[in-house]
Protein backbone atom coordinates (compact mmCIF):
# COMPACT_ATOMS: atom_id res chain seq x y z
CA UNK A 1 0.00 0.00 0.00
CA UNK A 2 0.98 3.73 -0.56
CA UNK A 3 -0.06 7.03 0.75
CA UNK A 4 -1.09 9.86 -1.34
CA UNK A 5 -0.54 12.93 0.80
CA UNK A 6 -1.94 16.53 -0.11
CA UNK A 7 -1.32 19.46 1.42
CA UNK A 8 -4.45 22.08 1.37
CA UNK A 9 -4.84 25.29 2.10
CA UNK A 10 -8.18 27.08 2.18
CA UNK A 11 -9.33 30.26 3.28
CA UNK A 12 -9.34 29.96 7.92
CA UNK A 13 -12.96 31.59 7.51
CA UNK A 14 -14.02 28.26 5.28
CA UNK A 15 -13.19 25.72 8.30
CA UNK A 16 -16.68 24.59 9.07
CA UNK A 17 -18.10 24.30 5.63
CA UNK A 18 -15.08 22.72 3.72
CA UNK A 19 -14.79 19.74 6.49
CA UNK A 20 -18.59 19.30 6.23
CA UNK A 21 -17.81 19.19 2.34
CA UNK A 22 -14.85 16.29 2.72
CA UNK A 23 -17.12 14.32 5.23
CA UNK A 24 -19.72 14.37 2.26
CA UNK A 25 -17.06 13.22 -0.04
CA UNK A 26 -15.81 10.37 1.88
CA UNK A 27 -18.31 7.95 0.24
CA UNK A 28 -16.66 8.42 -3.32
CA UNK A 29 -13.26 7.47 -1.86
CA UNK A 30 -14.96 4.37 0.18
CA UNK A 31 -16.35 3.34 -3.60
CA UNK A 32 -13.18 4.18 -5.60
CA UNK A 33 -11.47 0.86 -6.70
CA UNK A 34 -7.94 0.50 -5.12
CA UNK A 35 -8.90 2.78 -1.65
CA UNK A 36 -7.82 1.45 1.26
CA UNK A 37 -8.19 4.49 4.00
CA UNK A 38 -8.94 7.92 3.86
CA UNK A 39 -8.40 10.45 6.73
CA UNK A 40 -8.27 14.68 6.92
CA UNK A 41 -5.56 16.02 9.68
CA UNK A 42 -6.15 19.76 10.23
CA UNK A 43 -2.82 21.51 11.13
CA UNK A 44 -2.84 22.92 14.29
CA UNK A 45 0.22 25.71 13.67
CA UNK A 46 -1.03 27.50 9.98
CA UNK A 47 -5.18 28.22 10.27
CA UNK A 48 -6.54 26.54 6.95
CA UNK A 49 -3.86 24.28 6.21
CA UNK A 50 -4.71 20.58 5.78
CA UNK A 51 -3.49 17.35 5.12
CA UNK A 52 -5.39 14.36 3.20
CA UNK A 53 -3.73 11.15 3.69
CA UNK A 54 -5.60 8.56 1.56
CA UNK A 55 -4.44 5.01 1.36
CA UNK A 56 -4.29 3.36 -2.39
CA UNK A 57 -3.09 -0.19 -3.39
CA UNK A 58 -0.93 1.39 -5.74
CA UNK A 59 0.15 5.11 -7.38
CA UNK A 60 -1.56 3.72 -10.70
CA UNK A 61 -4.75 3.10 -8.41
CA UNK A 62 -4.73 7.00 -7.09
CA UNK A 63 -3.55 8.69 -10.47
CA UNK A 64 -4.78 6.71 -13.02
CA UNK A 65 -7.78 5.01 -11.55
CA UNK A 66 -8.93 7.29 -9.10
CA UNK A 67 -8.51 10.69 -11.63
CA UNK A 68 -10.29 9.27 -14.50
CA UNK A 69 -13.25 8.34 -12.59
CA UNK A 70 -16.70 10.75 -11.71
CA UNK A 71 -15.60 9.84 -8.05
CA UNK A 72 -13.17 12.26 -8.75
CA UNK A 73 -15.04 14.82 -10.19
CA UNK A 74 -17.72 14.57 -7.34
CA UNK A 75 -15.10 15.25 -5.04
CA UNK A 76 -13.39 18.12 -6.98
CA UNK A 77 -17.23 19.42 -7.03
CA UNK A 78 -17.75 19.99 -3.64
CA UNK A 79 -13.99 20.58 -2.29
CA UNK A 80 -12.42 22.34 -5.14
CA UNK A 81 -14.37 25.63 -4.20
CA UNK A 82 -12.50 25.76 -1.43
CA UNK A 83 -8.25 25.51 -2.59
CA UNK A 84 -6.50 28.76 -2.74
CA UNK A 85 -3.91 27.24 -4.93
CA UNK A 86 -2.98 23.59 -6.09
CA UNK A 87 -2.95 21.08 -3.97
CA UNK A 88 0.41 20.07 -3.15
CA UNK A 89 0.49 15.74 -3.47
CA UNK A 90 3.15 13.40 -3.05
CA UNK A 91 2.64 9.21 -2.92
CA UNK A 92 4.88 7.61 -0.07
CA UNK A 93 5.65 4.45 1.33
CA UNK A 94 6.28 3.81 4.74
CA UNK A 95 10.37 3.62 5.17
CA UNK A 96 10.95 2.81 8.80
CA UNK A 97 7.81 1.64 10.86
CA UNK A 98 9.58 2.60 14.40
CA UNK A 99 7.07 2.31 17.03
CA UNK B 1 -2.61 13.01 20.39
CA UNK B 2 -1.49 15.36 17.91
CA UNK B 3 1.15 14.21 14.91
CA UNK B 4 4.27 16.28 13.82
CA UNK B 5 5.14 16.40 10.16
CA UNK B 6 8.20 16.72 8.74
CA UNK B 7 9.49 17.10 5.58
CA UNK B 8 13.05 16.45 4.85
CA UNK B 9 15.26 16.45 1.80
CA UNK B 10 18.18 14.51 1.59
CA UNK B 11 20.65 13.81 -1.70
CA UNK B 12 19.31 10.80 -3.20
CA UNK B 13 22.68 9.15 -3.14
CA UNK B 14 22.60 9.33 1.03
CA UNK B 15 19.26 7.15 0.78
CA UNK B 16 20.54 4.08 2.33
CA UNK B 17 23.03 6.14 5.14
CA UNK B 18 19.90 8.32 5.78
CA UNK B 19 17.60 5.12 6.83
CA UNK B 20 20.14 3.85 9.07
CA UNK B 21 20.65 6.86 11.00
CA UNK B 22 16.86 7.29 11.20
CA UNK B 23 16.83 3.63 12.66
CA UNK B 24 19.79 4.23 14.72
CA UNK B 25 18.09 7.58 16.35
CA UNK B 26 15.08 6.02 17.25
CA UNK B 27 15.46 4.72 21.01
CA UNK B 28 15.58 8.64 21.45
CA UNK B 29 12.35 9.09 20.35
CA UNK B 30 11.28 5.95 22.21
CA UNK B 31 12.96 7.56 25.31
CA UNK B 32 11.01 10.26 25.09
CA UNK B 33 8.07 12.23 27.44
CA UNK B 34 5.01 11.91 25.45
CA UNK B 35 6.51 10.29 22.50
CA UNK B 36 3.70 8.19 21.27
CA UNK B 37 5.02 7.12 17.55
CA UNK B 38 7.25 7.20 14.96
CA UNK B 39 7.53 6.30 11.57
CA UNK B 40 9.54 7.75 8.04
CA UNK B 41 7.78 8.23 5.23
CA UNK B 42 9.47 7.78 2.09
CA UNK B 43 8.33 9.36 -0.91
CA UNK B 44 7.67 7.76 -4.23
CA UNK B 45 7.73 10.30 -6.28
CA UNK B 46 10.54 12.69 -5.32
CA UNK B 47 13.57 10.91 -4.84
CA UNK B 48 15.46 12.25 -1.90
CA UNK B 49 12.29 13.24 -0.16
CA UNK B 50 11.03 12.19 3.04
CA UNK B 51 8.07 12.41 5.78
CA UNK B 52 8.81 11.80 9.58
CA UNK B 53 5.79 11.15 11.57
CA UNK B 54 5.58 11.27 14.85
CA UNK B 55 2.96 11.16 17.53
CA UNK B 56 3.46 13.34 20.54
CA UNK B 57 0.32 14.11 23.57
CA UNK B 58 0.83 17.67 22.68
CA UNK B 59 2.41 19.96 20.70
CA UNK B 60 4.50 21.15 24.04
CA UNK B 61 5.78 17.66 24.30
CA UNK B 62 7.91 18.36 21.32
CA UNK B 63 8.46 21.83 20.87
CA UNK B 64 8.98 22.52 24.80
CA UNK B 65 10.14 18.96 25.70
CA UNK B 66 11.84 16.52 23.30
CA UNK B 67 13.66 19.85 20.96
CA UNK B 68 15.17 20.85 24.86
CA UNK B 69 16.74 17.20 25.43
CA UNK B 70 19.62 15.95 24.74
CA UNK B 71 17.55 12.79 22.55
CA UNK B 72 17.10 15.57 20.00
CA UNK B 73 20.62 16.65 19.63
CA UNK B 74 21.65 12.68 19.59
CA UNK B 75 19.07 12.77 17.20
CA UNK B 76 20.29 15.98 14.53
CA UNK B 77 23.54 14.52 15.11
CA UNK B 78 22.71 11.27 13.60
CA UNK B 79 20.27 12.83 10.61
CA UNK B 80 21.51 16.52 10.34
CA UNK B 81 24.05 15.96 7.89
CA UNK B 82 21.56 14.42 5.59
CA UNK B 83 19.75 17.38 5.53
CA UNK B 84 19.96 19.50 2.01
CA UNK B 85 18.06 22.01 4.03
CA UNK B 86 15.97 22.73 7.33
CA UNK B 87 13.05 20.73 7.45
CA UNK B 88 9.53 21.63 7.06
CA UNK B 89 7.26 21.22 10.46
CA UNK B 90 3.74 20.97 11.00
CA UNK B 91 1.75 20.04 13.85
CA UNK B 92 -1.45 18.77 13.03
CA UNK B 93 -4.48 16.73 15.06
CA UNK B 94 -7.51 14.30 13.32
CA UNK B 95 -9.94 16.32 11.86
CA UNK B 96 -11.55 13.53 9.84
CA UNK B 97 -10.99 9.61 10.66
CA UNK B 98 -12.98 8.26 7.31
CA UNK B 99 -11.98 4.80 6.88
Amino acid sequence: MIREVARIEIDPVDTERFEAAVAQAIPHFRAAEGCRSFRLDRSVDRLGQYWLVVGWDSVAAHVDGFRSSSGFQAWRALVGPFFVGPPDVDHVETALDGF
